[in-house]
């Protein structure tokens, strides 16, 4: 989907927020913001936003001379969701419907998302997982379970650190033998990238590769020839998060997006009320 | 007090909203939006927010070719407050502090700010009136009361329209002879001008000057001659709403602030929590 004018407050909004939390220096939060802002001068509304955030974060980076500045926070996100997964295990162990549980608590885990809320604390993942559990969610149970039960080669696109351990118990009720789990190919943001993957432990029940990339989304011409060789493969793709949403919401392939709609631009888009938990077909699904 | 980093995706956002609010075109919702962020790259951050928000609504009446876009928003505001008024005009009568009732309902009237949320619903002004009523608020009673005694000649600045119902229920409780009630110069966002003044009936109560200027806060330099006399010849100035604090926090007068604070920078230089209704007197006033 094309950037739409209501990203570019926001846009701003969270070059603040990020320069403010990889620095402590006033000067470099003035200096990023003021060139993000001569950047959205002419910003090409035709691309998605991952795009100009991926453009964004690389600059911050620069700025702060760090190559991974939500590394801590990556970190305590992880521990964070590790903390709680015996208790969600349970409850899907327990559930009538393990896997569609697993479907739902994987969207829980998208609350992690620090390019949204800067600070994600314990007791609004709970309060997701809650609603997740409880609430009504966007989206068609036989669909899925069609497309995945039909799926030779699944590539699942994780999003965020913290959630990526929410997303192992989803891959757990699928056959993690068809699974290949893809993360960012570098750090942004608090996007997951292979030393979360390898934080919670994915690797010991499939295979994961990275995306070659350094945006929060998957830009595909941005990404490897490896991992588009991959994406190509795959007869069905798992794409977690908004920033996946966002840059895939208009390829042909056969995408099952999962994500919370966070952000007024993006339930718009899918349709779907704010804060909504959806699980959408690309469209090549729904046809 | 100096603008603030966070303002900068604010004025970004207000820019948006108002652009939507005065026209269809979505070519005119993006020029304006591009040009707001030409300005911002080079935003002088010495300059108090006002003077940024005079200059994008200024370009946005000339864009749209529409001298006061907002008229049928302040005329519905007016309408809606006048409506209100006889009930709390009754509460204030029945009040055993009715001086303290009128300040509480004008502070209370300060919600209806189309400058922070563009659609204000009546709902929200009896929440604000609700709020008003019954909750504490950040400011001193003997205070105000010794400046209001104590002075000679005061000078009421309004803020929106709408809201200067709520102030004329405040002026009737004063001395009005001893109130001169200024407005703005010419139409901004809603602001109250004259032509609100005579919808409340406030003339018929008070003298009523406009200050000459199309800022939405209160800009000494840019104000005409004749106002700024008077502003100098007031021995207490009475502030209302966001945009006069922003644009008067620093001045040397005597001067008591009214206004919610509905933003975070604001909360924070006037030192109370985001929300909080405000009475808060100027450093010359405090020491």
């Amino acid at each position: 989907m094309k950037t739409s004018l209501d990203c570019i407050p926001c846009f701003v909004r969270q070059a603040l927020d990020a320069a403010r939390l990889v620095s402590k220096d006033p000067a470099v939060h003035e200096e990023i913001l003021r060139e993000v802002l001569r950047w959205t001068v002419d910003i090409d509304m035709h691309q998605t936003a991952p795009v100009m955030a991926q453009r964004i974060h690389r600059r911050l980076r620069e700025l702060v001379g760090v190559e991974d500045p939500y590394k801590d926070v990556k970190d305590h996100q992880n521990r964070m969701a590790l903390k709680l997964l015996p208790e969600l295990k349970a409850s899907i162990d327990m559930a009538v419907d393990p896997l569609m549980t697993a479907v739902r608590l994987a969207i829980a885990g998208n609350v992690i998302d620090t390019g949204v809320n800067a600070a994600v604390t314990e007791t609004r993942v709970l309060d997701s997982v809650r609603k997740a559990l409880t609430e009504p969610f966007a989206g068609d149970r036989r669909e899925f379970c069609r497309a995945v039960t039909g799926a030779r080669h699944i590539l699942y696109l994780t999003d965020n650190a913290g959630e990526i351990a929410f997303d192992r118990m989803l891959i757990e009720q699928l056959d993690p033998e068809k699974v290949t789990v893809a993360v960012r190919g570098a750090p942004v943001i608090n996007d997951a990238t292979m030393d979360d993957a390898l934080a919670v432990g994915l690797h010991r029940i499939v295979e994961v590769i990275d995306n070659g990339s350094d945006a929060p989304g998957t830009l595909l011409e941005d990404c490897s020839q490896a991992f588009r060789r991959r994406f190509a493969e795959a007869d069905l793709i798992l794409a977690k998060g908004q920033g996946n949403f966002e840059s895939l919401s208009d390829h042909p392939s056969s995408i099952l997006f999962l994500f919370q709609a966070k952000c007024h631009v993006i339930a718009a888009s899918a349709r779907v009320a704010l804060g909504t938990h959806v699980l959408a077909p690309s469209d090549t699904l729904t046809n």
